[in-house]
């Protein structure tokens, strides 16, 4: 691997030193600023051999960098592996992130390098302070890595129309409060790139990123307009009529430069500078007034309608009984069927095949044995044929695409004998998980003011997870959603958790080479009660499945948490007690703990 | 009253007209944005009738307005009454910041006017950049209540030198660090005009705001020159020779913008745009290079060096003592001697005479009987004489400044029957008071994510307090000293809480017309303990005042916050054995309700 990554470096470098740049940048993104990408646009994979979903990479005539976050470092280590490139681990002290990294780094007459179109306007506009400061240029309108880096074709699908039905909300009526609040930021237009937003604003989805069910497109909409850029592949005879009737027009997405360059001169046009790439952005710029802010959209689509919600609890309650026939099945059979971590995987997958709504998976399934679940995004398969034995404890991260909704879920199943150490941390997850849960808190918060609600179990002990605890999930759509999210460490200006959002609650704890243990179920904020001092929140949970009670110390409970424990675990029983036969629900209330029934 | 006001806002107008303003604003800041002032600065008391610490007040042709936050709501109210002033209630919904109603209510060829000199840089460039938007104009540099408002004189007084001994670090050793943060924020100089930072930084001390141990002062500091801006009245032969040992020359205060003036042209002056005012900031601006950051000072005087922590906690230990006595006394004898709001902050202020490092009181004790008490920041008297009776509780905030530290606590004394819900929330506040003082966190942590540790147990019953849970504490300094705090909702970036650190622990119920509680003491960031995970922080307490049993419901506090509860009390007996007699010992344990000893 080392030697083949060497020669792809060499021949990059050389590609650099014809174009004259000291130092290109390749970033994960697609154009469209997404987390998950197609494999077309795996670049930075190609070059630096690290598989992980968040890395960037700069490579300089002598040298080469590549900075990822937390979750990926043991895997970083072990894929960069022999290939010179240098890890950069985000986030952690005296190591300096990119712009830190540039500014001491490049000098006068250097020249960046970088594909504009895989840069968010935020990130373009610093590189570009960066090098005005220290004296040297920028080049960012050319892939240099095009003849170097044999693409797959460019992703594209049919569009699917969803019903008004299943979104709870037609087009038009989106894109009137769209148009509403482009009228409050006194905006005209409303230049949107990000594609999950597009999916939502229209109510479509499409195939073109795996988990992810979006397509390639550009949006426009002003106060005569709305305009959707799509791949003339995509476009369908219903997607046509669909779109008619919300009065959107269809243009073919890759005229979405050209489009621009026609507006109206000074037209002012509001863009999202963390989603917007830096090539359409310095293109609008050329003609038109930007207004900076977040997309309306955002928002609109974290807060889940009556419809989204009334579908999502049906779901998730399909989803959590296929998961805990799965954990039932699995903790009965491990002794005497052979199981290895991709087999118990595609258990799972037949089980949610089974429900009616499935379409997918919304991520690709993590089942981590033992030491494997320490790694918190571990590919099973990735180590070889990891066989399951009657010990120690399996870690399976999952969640399925459903016409009713995305879940998210993660469940760490005693197999048999597990450590007193390993008891003790899974009780402490599981309280943790719980206390969040049943957190109240004052309209207004953030996931940063309640994240320690989680974390308290852990830091009273000196543990900690190195990640966030939360994060909000789509709506058919992308299993990571913003804005909100259970952070306690905020990078940018937090989003206040309103009514509908949803959040995952998923603490955990891990050990290097030991064992890993998480816990995830979803949760969605709710109103709880208006008194004389303020309006409060409260969560409602959508997630039941299980906790293994083979995991959990209960001497360690404070007697509150045994409350919230024992009431979660009837409170799985009740839900599944009409999806699960009756022999399954009597080794379910065994698997629960609830010996004497509910 | 209501006639005197708006007579004098008559004049105001007057003097508008003349001047062409349409809009007056004043605040209530001195020339280097203090928080408290001297009474020369009460301009805007003096408009409005308004006597708390924070309101600004705006006055156009026919209106005026008020904006005050929540800890002044109610007596706001009660001051403004028949005045026409409207109250403009700060973060509740729909009210308009300052900068909101500008930008609502102002237009072209209107002008807003205020003396730059009371203003920071932050808000005049946004006053400025609203003006430019709407485009009315702006006047600063006059002051037109100069002739309105007779004032006393400008505050001074002597100033004090502190020894080293005190303060742990000369004013060379803590220049030297001040120069080498400048070097790299590539500064060339630094421009202070914070009072309390002027304070720290030189060792020394004033009497030029109430309670405030400060000097009418500005510094500025450059590679070569450290220069200190006194007026002439406050020098001192010591003061001279103690400047001398740290090579730092004196001006005269009134020779500021003079001096700024003749700075070399482009030198790049570092200041801090929260605190400098804005006509000093438009002076410097003409012919030097504006760094903007926040003053090194700031966070170095934040954390307190070993010696500082060391006299903080034997001044803590005397302080608490004299505050026991004073609850003790109180307690035995409210049944059979008179008293009054009045005369028991009095006596507890005899108490603290007492102690040889006195100085002064650090604030206005708040004595606060029953429904007065739901004022937060009530001053004893302003309700008539109140006479103390054998029910109900007593609040009692108050704190003092000694050569060894400057205290800040709250104790709320049960002084015979309470009712049920005043017991509730007694404990609740009590729980909450405890929790925080137990918690871990891992380094980084700012209040923001602690606070709601505090808060929990009340939002848990849909109950809040409308203020930050607690707040810095200067040294031999102002009571209120940031830049930590702890608070959920941040109006800006929250700063890391590090070791050396002090924050006020201060949860309370507050219940208007009837009752207000508040429990608070000073608590110290110190390390933990590394864990594999990182670096973990805790909190040392430093008050040891008993908390009433009285107001305690046991039943209501968890296992954990009992065993909390018991410990402090017990803590309390063992901090106070030596320092009160075998008599008052046993008086404390009854108490704190530990019958049987400790």
């Amino acid at each position: 691997m080392s030697d083949k990554i060497s020669k792809r470096l060499d021949n990059l470098r050389k590609a650099m030193k014809k174009n004259r740049i000291s130092a290109y940048y390749l970033t994960t993104a697609d154009f469209h600023n997404s987390e998950y990408v197609n494999d077309y646009f795996k670049v930075r994979e190609y070059f630096s051999g690290f598989t992980g979903s968040n890395g960037n990479l700069l490579v300089t005539p002598d040298k080469a960098y590549l900075w990822t976050d937390g979750r990926y470092f043991v895997q970083a280590e072990k894929e960069l592996k022999g290939s010179g490139i240098e890890l950069m681990k985000m986030g952690e002290d005296k190591v300096p992130d990119i712009y830190e990294f540039l500014e001491q780094n490049l000098n006068a007459k250097d020249v960046l390098g970088f594909d504009g179109r895989t840069i968010t306007v935020s990130q373009g506009k610093r590189f570009a302070k960066i090098g005005k400061d220290k004296g040297f240029d920028i080049k960012f309108k050319k892939d240099i890595t095009c003849d170097l880096f044999k693409r797959t074709g460019f992703p594209v699908s049919h569009a699917e129309v969803l019903s008004d039905e299943l979104c709870g909300e037609s087009p038009s009526e989106k894109i009137k409060r769209v148009r509403e609040i482009l009228k409050k930021k006194k905006a005209e237009a409303l230049l949107l790139t990000r594609l999950d937003d597009i999916m939502y604003l229209y109510n479509i989805r499409g195939n073109d990123v795996e988990y992810n069910p979006v397509l390639m497109s550009f949006a426009y909409l002003s106060e005569d307009i709305s305009v959707l850029f799509l791949q003339p592949e995509a476009v369908t005879a219903e997607l046509k009529e669909h779109l008619n009737r919300a009065d959107t027009m269809i243009m073919d997405y890759w005229n979405i430069e050209r489009f621009i360059g026609n507006l109206q001169p000074k037209t002012r046009v509001m863009i999202d500078p963390g989603q917007v790439n830096y090539s359409l952005f310095k293109r609008l710029k050329k003609n038109c007034c930007v207004i900076t802010g977040v997309n309306p959209t955002v928002e609109m689509k974290a807060v889940k309608n009556e419809t989204e919600l009334k579908n999502m609890r049906e779901i998730f309650l399909k989803d959590s009984a296929a998961l805990t026939r799965f954990m039932l099945y699995l903790s009965k059979h491990v002794g005497d069927e052979e199981f290895t971590e991709v087999s118990a995987a595609e258990l799972l997958f037949k089980y949610r095949k089974e429900i009616a709504e499935f379409r997918d998976l919304s991520f690709g399934t993590i089942s981590a044995y033992r030491e494997n679940a320490a790694m918190m995004h571990y590919e099973p398969g990735s180590a070889g044929e990891v066989r399951l034995r009657p010990e120690g404890m399996l870690l399976v991260d999952s969640g399925g695409q459903y016409n009713g909704g995305t879940t998210d879920v993660t469940r760490t199943i005693v197999l048999g004998e597990i450590t007193e150490e390993e008891r003790r941390d899974y009780t402490l997850t599981a309280c943790s998980m719980l206390n969040l849960m049943h957190v109240k808190w004052l309209s207004g918060c953030t996931g940063q003011n309640l994240d320690i609600i989680a974390r308290k179990r852990m830091w009273d002990e000196g543990k900690d997870y190195k990640c966030g605890t939360g994060h909000g999930v789509g709506y058919i759509l992308n299993v990571h959603e913003g804005p909100q999210n259970i952070r306690w460490k905020a990078l940018e200006k937090q989003a206040e958790l309103k009514p509908g959002m949803c959040v995952t609650d998923e603490p955990g704890v891990y050990r290097a080479g030991k064992y890993g243990i998480r816990i995830e179920n979803l949760l969605v904020v709710k109103e709880w009660k208006e008194t004389g001092d303020g309006k409060f929140l409260e969560f409602e949970n959508l997630t039941f499945a299980p906790i293994d009670d083979r995991g959990i110390d209960r001497s360690i409970m404070t007697e509150q948490e045994l409350k919230y424990y024992l009431e979660y675990q009837g409170s799985v029983v009740r839900a599944l007690e009409s999806s699960l036969s009756g022999e399954e629900i009597s080794e379910l209330k065994k698997y629960c703990g609830l010996e004497a029934g509910i």
